[in-house]
């Protein structure tokens, strides 16, 4: 039996708070179970400089966690001097899922940062922040829409994410840091509302896994995935 | 009349929220108004290289800001590849505070750090985080006596602190954003319950200030200090 | 047409040149067409301080693109005072697809370093860098037991990689840089001999693809891959 | 008895040698006994980014100390490739004791830059910094008028700094390295001519001290702080 | 007897291959022995800030070594975060030699970068990268002028450069790494094509040597670098 | 005429003040002309750790700039995050040069550092700075063997430096700023008191100069050398 008494192929509990940010644009609080994420977008009047005067925005992301949002303490990056590899590839994959479902013509010759920021960390963290990223995008761009900044919302669709692993030969749904410490393979599903692929990566751990495996692993993501657009639009009150 | 209708010597509504995070050994959420830092204290059975076999522990803190918890954004230290000066300041001053309260012989060859993550800013987050850190060191130590690490509790004193700032000539207890904005003179107390000195910063922004008005933010803050030491109390069941 | 004449489901021109390196344990030179990468396997007596005294090695790798490798100049990373996230996602990637088929056990308290440095870029860098890694890695392991360091080869598996892509609708196999500049969607397949997974990942360019374009590019990277294990066991001379 | 055989409420023997830069706009050496700093001022006509076409210049301070200043040597801070949070504090604090008593707007679009130089380190070095960093900015200004470049001088008023401490329970002027080490609090004091209040620091080292002897600390320095004032005065030959 | 089998006063088999890189305005691969260096330039329509409007252009070039061009693996650059004094001194010396030999109004205001990474390195690879660096910014300057950018060729001279050692008391041309490892002095000469000197770098290493023995390298240097033009030329097919 | 009313062959005023630093074990403030550096040699009871185990010791050099040591001023190099190409080029210049007079063996397993910090600067801070280093550190040897540390003094030879160069065609000793900026090269010798070649080091600034010329500027550098080194045995009194 997992933990919270679930299904292999159910999600932990997942609350969508939005608005949890008294300053920013548009924010979201995101649980998955024990897995809190403070997603916070950030309006810029101006675009980086390779994008200057090309007529189009830009959408992007930063990832960070708090040093003891984990289990052991982890190392404050600030006072290291740099990201990890890690965070380079989390806050990029964000950036990435968030920008194929926004026009950028349409979001005019300006910037949204997301802020995603672990509060408290027990597995799936990265599909957390882009579940949650999406709505706190969505708020912004309501806000400029109703600013009159914006005629219309450039976000024209919806993505959510979820993480997928086997589990003693099993595939499970949404894994938590107690199973994905011992997962043969872990996989992360970005997709859109309509199923339609945005981002898929599949890593098996120690020895290679049958292709049949990470069939499993999708179907089971196509499910979760439906369910948390379902939640991001009540979030959404839409 | 200021924000939340209180008068000049009152300090904004404090909240202390003792367990905040799932995983530390001690740690609250505090509240100063609008201000909200998380406070964990991790204990580690090690001390800095430059402490080795001298029979003692160490106390330290370590101090960041949300990007998106200011009213605009600002950059991710993380990302900068450094702590900002102020960063630095401000993570030192927790530590210094901490340890005028804590026998470091009596904590044994071992380190508590102390993060202090600033969630929301409005004013006086370094105030704020060293009230809350007492709190989350308090209770890690609490822990440590509890599980029979140590024999009896190595913080024998009790710390808190509060800013004070002159507003258009007049002294105010516990600044907030708007407030600190205008300030011809801002300081930081730090005090322990019976009002001894830990320490002091009086920073006059424009021009120099009277000696008196000095002595008016210090009679501010002594009381004001006295009232976190006691929601300390009750935090902490005691 | 495809450049070089190539059909959709046609790898470009292979060379696999072993022993390119005068001083490396094991190493090759790996040709994708325009793409040439030199992998070179290193040796060395001690595991990363994370590792020591569990008994086992670890591989890994670095990589590294010369500044005009490219067909404008990029900038040199050490001149830059850091590897982009980019460089650090690839390193990891290679790291992992090398560990998936060795035993780190049986390769004792050692590690491999594989260097992987692009020479010459023309797309797809990545998978030609792991498809060579592997034959360098393989060299470097025989050359400890032929030296009667190791009793036994711990690479007990074979692994290699391809990119594939969507293209005005089509999908296609080993991407040159023309062809991922416009693709809608990029994909790698990082796989064993038997057709085991041990890395995917895909990305939608600009907005989602759908999922039969997705299980279209993976049956093309299943027959190219088992092309690229076939040149690397003649490299190999077995 | 105190070195130099003083009393607890004495100076050290103050030397203020103005012009010991051949090239600086304006500079001093100052020696606090064996603490020697050399403060020179560089004028340069830009303001800072964030200060362009504000129509105001800007006072600022960089701090640093040789590698042997100090009885034991320290590290470079530029071979280790960043300042320490202490020098940050410190030549933060420099700068906002010299803008207190500018007129910025009188200063115009141009930005004076004051290096303080530890040549050799026996206690109070930060202070010693202030003190001389006045003098170096005055006679920078005073070049600046006498050159027809303002009309007249923007520094409007004069300010001065000295440590002091409580060492075995009792009050002491001007700490050098031997009494700082034993202190049981060491507090910093800028203040002007006049007695106005620019900065206060004190820090408690071990345990909190009372408030009766913050006060004692104060009186000692500003009668510190008015001989101070006039040899500076001296030295500016007014 | 020396490797190869040769005398004390000749050089190691050179071998120079023009056009090495696909994408470069100017490239050769050259070799002294077992020292392999990819030299590459490329054509920047742009020059440094510092020489913006100054009507001239600038010549510079970046040294670099794959991590396992030596006989042991050496670590990363870019992974270390900075260039070594070593790499800056070398980069420095070959930007210098090329200058020297360059009329930089001719080249109007446009950049040559000169990458030289030493892909195999047996012994003076600042030398084999000077002579390199020279054909490939011939190359493309001789490309500039045939894609009419530039009327006539800004490089009027013609630079190499070579090391000389002495090994027992014996001068000797063009050390391989076994001969330098045991060098008591080593010297690299910079030389243009009528004996002009650029450069001159002696370093005795344990002790002084007699200036008679600076004149042999000298003198060896002379001969070798009249050879090395003579290749340069025929690579040049002039 | 050159300034000081100087012929060609004349250094400029030179002296050399021992014992100018009150903490370091030996030390000497050096001046050529205006150019002022101050050399403080540290010994560190411990060697690298590449060297430890092997009996013997190490002599190392550092060097900086005080910001304003200069005509206008440059940026401090702590506060950039590194040290120049430059810089690193110096000090390795100057551990070199002392090296090449020291027994390490005699030293035992401890380290010399010495830094040289340029106050002031008019031309020939390197060379100045490896002549007061060369003082600096046979007084910190002498300091070794007068308290029993060590038997004999290591220093067995005798070091100094000085540049030379080609303005207008005429070659000169010792260069000062005016002068350095516009020759035609610049050369730099470390020669020991026997006339024995340590370091040579020669740039043509925009063209190659003569073989001739250089012979010339050789000659020039023995006999201020050798004047130099009669004022090192001066200041060390034998």
């Amino acid at each position: 039996m997992r933990p919270y008494g679930r299904a292999l192929n159910a999600l932990r509990p997942v609350e969508i708070i939005p608005g949890a940010s008294a300053y920013a644009e548009g924010s979201c609080l995101i649980k998955f179970g024990g897995t809190h994420v403070l997603c916070a977008a950030s309006v810029e009047e101006a675009v980086p400089a390779w994008l200057r005067g090309k007529g189009q925005g830009w959408v992007t992301a930063e990832y960070g966690m708090l040093p003891r949002a984990t289990h052991q303490r982890t190392r404050r990056e600030a006072a290291q001097g740099k990201q990890s590899g890690r965070t380079l590839e989390i806050q990029r994959l964000i950036g990435r899922s968030l920008r194929a479902v926004t026009d950028l013509k349409a979001l005019g010759e300006r910037q949204v940062t997301v802020d995603c920021d672990v509060i408290q960390a027990d597995g799936g963290t990265r599909t957390a922040a882009i579940t949650g990223a999406f709505v706190a995008l969505k708020l912004a761009c309501r806000y400029l829409v109703e600013e009159g900044v914006l005629e219309r919302d450039p976000v024209y669709g919806q993505v959510a994410a979820v993480s997928c692993g086997l589990v003693a030969g099993t595939a499970r749904l949404d894994l938590e840091y107690e199973e994905d410490r011992v997962a043969e393979a872990d996989a992360n599903f970005v997709l859109d509302a309509a199923g339609g692929v945005i981002e898929i990566q599949m890593t098996a751990e120690d020895k290679p896994v049958p292709e049949a495996a990470f069939m499993e692993l999708l179907a089971l993501a196509k499910a979760g995935i439906a369910d948390l657009c379902a939640m991001q639009g009540k979030a959404l009150g839409s």
